[in-house]
């Protein structure tokens, strides 16, 4: 079984069990502070249920065999908070639950537009008593704390049915796996504070034990019955239940609309937070079912004017990409001063932990269609300088070094050679501070947050590296975006963003120099920022013709990879960081992402070389390689393979190729999925600022389209096999190139540029087995 | 309050109870198999009991906060086994305990003749009653499972005495510290299987609980009293207890002694162990306490016969030295195919695990002065060598992997850079076994164990390393012996040591063809070697005209020494790993260790340079530095720091340099001051079993004397500043060389050569603050 093919909707038809797992990932709504994984309405059977709350998690302590200085103690993993999506049925006595009976028809839908989780499912019990339930799932992205569902149930023949509407803590969850990647699981983390219940509305608020955190949630109910019915409610400290006794007539319904209120704080009392949640639902109450409803079209509306992309030609790569796009909103829109975990709101994965993946993967996407949801990131992450800059000083550095996993913000990598060594992290957070006001022009938040990101991340580099005795800048001992390599000498990708980390510090040093004074930034240290980007080392193999991915990189051994049969991969569950770390094996792209990024570091000549040479030895044991090697194939002119790429990050947990969609979605991959298009077939570049495109049609489309916004004009780009069209959707006119060439795209006038020639290149080679499937080509 | 000074003995004047933790390690006795530390026969007051057996340990999971493939899972600890040393007293009715009271006179002394441990207490009870007790103890260097304590009471007047002697097993003892250097405590580790007490004598056997090793213990006693007495014993799970209740008359005394037997098996059965240890007893009543001492004495003389380092001009270096070459033989003497530990059987440090120390420091003085033990060692790794190649399997390689740490031969390192990746403790079995081979002419074990340790060794380092595009031999990310760098390229100790184990390999598969076909070598696998060692890259900065100690070493930042205060040493504890690895800061003699193991493979001016280069960024964090370095600044002709890096090295336990020698001693550090003085002051060389001398004397000392065997012959070397003696003391001719002119010493007929004029040279450079102590000269 697998999903159903729909240009702007999710489906699934028929019950799979051993499925659902996966589909609760996938199916999950979320609009970037509350998380609720699809399950079905009346709780089993399910695979992993899931509600989650950005930024609530519960501390753990990091064991280590051997410990060592600056180790960090305390781990973090987000927390299953009380479940409000669980209401249960009762037909006569007997308890709907599709492991038993039949279920004669079982359709979801999960919807890009409405926003809404959608399932009809025609059940006889094992009696052969019959009924359709109907229900509808949001999480508003218009009212941050609010959750709906309706809830409808049309019996065949008259019925007495009970309907128990639950608010459920602490839900037991097996521990699945030792996998490292899969979260630990913690068990019955909440402790009661209050609970109480009276009508038709519960609250319950808990805190954690170790963390100290506090949340509250809440629910109310619309009961519709056509006949007679008895209502009651009660709450003890770990459940909140209503429940309805009705008596439906043949040809009658029950419907039940239940309103969620979900809130959490670090500093407000119980009494506070009830109060907040007991607000929201009262609000989402007056505005009813139907005017949630409006609101979440109209916002997703609004959405898809700037975001959509159009395919002709793939119709399964079509629903991928507005997956794609709608999950990688519901990470991001209404996150608000917390991170974007790499799972989003979809999953336990990584502890919910947020990685460089935000920044580098899923700010672009978000910068340029939803640039608001790009601020509130960076200002999560500008919330936690403090504690950035303890780090560093922890470290022995100054400035501010970002964690390389966290919720908080405090650094939870137990691993430091993997984690903690991986300072690109704070340049991809310069990176991304430079990228959204290079295409914002957002000043205020330049000079509020900007500048001293900027300016604390150059400090970092000033010090991690050194002029050595040739003058050339080191940065030694780190580790690139590969993470089979590691605790490497100058790592190009690190070191490219550091040079832009250094001058764009100086730059914004310069432009808002009263910020720049109040952050103790002298002259002297700017000419030294300066300076460092100057003379940055980059190594060359010059016998080969190809950058080294870090010093030595090209003199190091090469992987076996004819020794290294398929069901090995990925590589680090089956042979020692050791080994693969002291190879010429590469996990995911790192040169060639740094030729994405800082494409303007390489010529045109290098990027072939470097593309190919790398092509050979990257495996993509991760999901954030595809969608980059998409981007770095489209330039140098392989669009077959470009698309490819694109196909396999579009499709990564919709065929769940990593097997660990259970654990939630990737969300860096879906974004990398816009990218591999935007970027990728679209060609299109902003360094510092400056917009470009040289979009080009692979072989396996007729025709796409592509949106964005770029300085508050929304632009629309159709590429067919031999022109472009440009137009502003809104907003002024735009300036941009087009394959090397200057235009303007005025309001009201699109402009058509033809596209030039391209001549066929050798492919390149992948490691035996590690080509892109094709088999999701279509035709 | 401090040691006594005495040629031939350790002694301690009063009790200082704070000092006791301290006194127990270095007041330890122990052959080998058996380990005391130096307690209190009354038990308390004490520091850290223990009573080990060597090679019985207990097991436990290691944890990791991230997990990773190949990390072994199971820790290894050692047990403090049950306790035999424990002798209480009754003095009428009060408890004789130096904390209440009054000690009129308290002496211990460890005497390097007798090897014992002797102590006289007069003490006076708080109601005023006076006792003077006199004790000595030995673990006996003739009979494996041996030991005995002698313990008499001589009232001032007449007195009831009641005397309690126990077995005592799971000893109470407290976690204080989270060091990682500091053994992981283990509550109770034993659990009892039998116990037995008739007459005078008792058996306690358990077993532990996870490693499922099994121990017996058994005491008998003789009691020599002037008049009525009255005994009885008993026996529980953890505790046997004889008990004597003794009217003592004026001018009359108590004697008892007691006789202790210790065995342990991972095979044998509970009967077998306790008819082996109440055996072990019969034997050594029979023999009695004049004759265990007899022996002890005997086997003393001959070990200083061949090993006593004599030195003229500095009295507390002397006993330093023979106290170092004591604690040496008593680590070494009777292991028997078991590791030797770390802190040998001293204290629970390092949780009992041998690590490289063993090969590099400590065989090196055995093989030279008792070669006998050496062999056992090898026949220790030899009888690893499943687990060795399990291990190289799971990382990859082909060969045997020597583990980093352990007690049994199974790798239990946590953390994998610091440890596993460290692979020159491979190369170092095979440095120690060439070595062994060449100074004894064993060709019996050459053959039995020798080739094979040696050509799995070398099999491991031709999968370990590659030839690149330009035919080097590069062996890429492993750590050399400086843990202040980890996972590095071409570390020029580990291809140096490599260098010779693959040449070696090659030699001995040719002399022992036989061996070699059995085990699989073929010429083809052995020119493969030859070439690689050829070819093995040795990284050298042409423009200081230095070797790199790795790759790229000498381009990294220096280590900021004025900004780091005396109070962060060692670094360790006060930076990250991170930071110090990508740093010019050396924790330990790593290019100087491969100066020295390796000093064919440097010109003369090569190591002047080095060692200057080194010696400026070397801040001796570890205590296995201070006798290599001597070494080299005695060879490059910095006799005064030569010297004063001897007396670090033999006063790193005396003085307790390193704050931790509550934990047990550090064995290689005693034997580095061996090295010292004979490979450095001595200038002893032995490549490829050329033997040669260099001798010189520092202004320090007036003269000095060595010994050690070569190839069956005992040789004195007595230096004074201007000729050295050479001299047979038993034994064949021996052929040598003295500053670079080879001579022949006939027995009978000592052989002086005159010592040529040394020119000054100016001093290298320490980092501030890590001079070593000048305050040890004389004068």
């Amino acid at each position: 079984m697998t999903y159903e093919i729909h240009p702007w909707q999710l489906a699934w038809q028929g019950l799979d069990v051993a499925e659902l797992v996966r589909t609760e990932s996938t199916f999950a709504l979320s609009n970037g502070h509350i998380g609720m994984r699809g399950t079905l309405e009346e709780g089993e059977p399910r695979g992993l249920p899931g509600t989650y709350l950005n930024g609530f998690y519960e501390e753990h302590q990091l064991p280590y065999g051997e410990a060592g200085y600056g180790y960090p103690e305390a781990g973090q993993t987000v927390v299953n908070v009380t479940d409000g999506k669980v209401i249960r049925l009762l037909v006569e006595d007997e308890p709907l639950d599709m492991r038993y009976g039949r279920a004669l028809e079982h359709h979801r839908v999960l919807d890009f537009r409405t926003g809404t989780l959608r399932r009809r499912t025609r059940w006889e019990s094992p009696t052969g008593r019959r009924v359709v339930v109907s229900t509808e799932r949001l999480v508003s992205f218009t009212r941050r704390s609010v959750a709906a569902i309706r809830y409808e149930v049309e019996p065949d023949d008259g019925l007495q049915l009970v309907v128990q509407s639950d608010l459920l803590a602490n839900e037991p969850i097996d521990q699945r796996s030792d996998d490292p990647r899969v979260a630990a699981a913690l068990s019955s983390p909440l402790v009661g504070d209050f609970a109480t219940a009276e009508g038709t509305r519960a609250v319950l608020a808990h805190h954690t034990r170790r963390s100290g955190l506090r949340m509250a949630a809440a629910m109310d109910h619309d009961l519709e019955v056509s006949d007679g019915h008895r209502t009651s409610i009660r709450a003890e400290a770990d459940l909140a239940r209503f429940t309805a006794a009705v008596d439906v007539p043949k040809g009658g319904r029950l419907r039940l609309t239940k309103y969620l209120g979900y809130g959490w704080s670090a500093q407000r009392s119980v009494p506070a937070l009830r109060a907040q949640v007991e607000a929201a639902l009262t609000g989402a109450r007056q505005t009813g079912w139907d005017g949630l409803l409006a609101e979440q079209r109209r916002f997703l509306d609004d959405f898809w004017e700037v975001a959509d992309v159009d395919v002709e030609g793939d119709d399964e790569l079509q629903q991928a990409i507005r997956f794609a796009l709608f999950h990688v909103l519901q990470a991001g829109a209404r996150g608000e001063t917390r991170a974007i975990p790499s799972k989003g709101l979809t999953g336990p994965g990584y502890d919910g932990h947020a990685f460089w993946d935000t920044e580098t993967f899923v700010l672009p996407v978000l910068t340029y269609t939803v640039p608001d949801a790009t601020r509130d990131a960076l200002r999560w992450r500008h919330s936690t300088l403090d504690k950035a800059r303890d780090r560093a000083e922890v470290l022995g550095q100054r400035g501010a070094a970002f964690p390389w996993r966290s919720i908080n913000g405090a650094e939870c990598s137990a691993y430091w050679p993997a984690g903690t060594a991986a300072f690109h992290v704070s340049g991809d957070v310069a990176h991304a501070t430079s990228q959204y006001v290079a295409a914002t022009g957002d000043t205020e938040f330049e000079r509020e947050c900007g500048t001293e990101l900027l300016v604390e991340t150059a400090r970092l580099w000033a010090s991690l590296g050194h002029h050595d005795r040739d003058g050339g800048f080191r940065v030694d001992g780190v580790t690139g975006p590969d993470e089979y390599t590691a605790v490497v000498d100058n790592n190009v990708y690190t070191n490219l963003i550091a040079q832009q980390n250094l001058r764009d510090a100086a730059d914004a040093a310069d432009r808002h120099a009263d910020v720049a004074r109040a952050l103790g930034v002298t002259e002297e240290e700017a000419s030294g920022w300066r300076a460092a980007a100057e003379r940055m080392v980059i190594p060359f193999d010059a016998d080969l013709g190809v950058h080294q991915q870090s010093e030595n990189f090209t003199r190091h051994a090469e992987w076996d990879f004819d020794a290294t049969p398929e069901e090995n991969y990925p590589l680090l569950l089956h042979y020692p960081y050791f080994d693969l770390y002291r190879k010429q094996v590469v996990k995911q792209a790192d040169l060639v992402l740094a030729m994405h990024l800082r494409g303007d570091a390489f010529t045109a000549e290098e990027k072939v070389r470097n593309f190919a040479y790398y092509e050979e030895r990257t495996v993509r044991d991760s999901s954030l390689s595809a969608g980059t090697q998409a981007v770095l194939a489209a330039e140098v002119g392989h669009l077959d393979l470009a698309y490819d790429y694109l196909a396999e990050a579009a499709f990564t947990d919709l065929h769940d190729l990593h097997d660990n969609v259970r654990n939630g979605l990737h969300i860096a991959s879906l974004a990398g999925s816009w990218t591999a298009i935007v970027a990728g077939l679209g060609g299109m570049r902003d360094h510092r600022g400056a917009l470009s495109f040289a979009p080009r049609t692979p072989p396996a489309l007729r025709r796409y389209a592509f949106r964005m916004c770029f300085r508050g004009t929304r632009l629309s780009v159709v590429v067919e096999p031999d022109q472009a069209t440009y137009r502003v959707i809104s907003g002024a006119a735009l300036r941009a190139a087009h394959h090397g060439t200057d235009f303007t795209v005025e309001p009201g006038t699109p402009v058509v540029l033809p596209i030039p020639h391209l001549d066929p290149r050798t492919a390149p080679v992948q490691p035996k087995g590690r080509q892109p499937k094709r088999g999701w080509r279509p035709g």
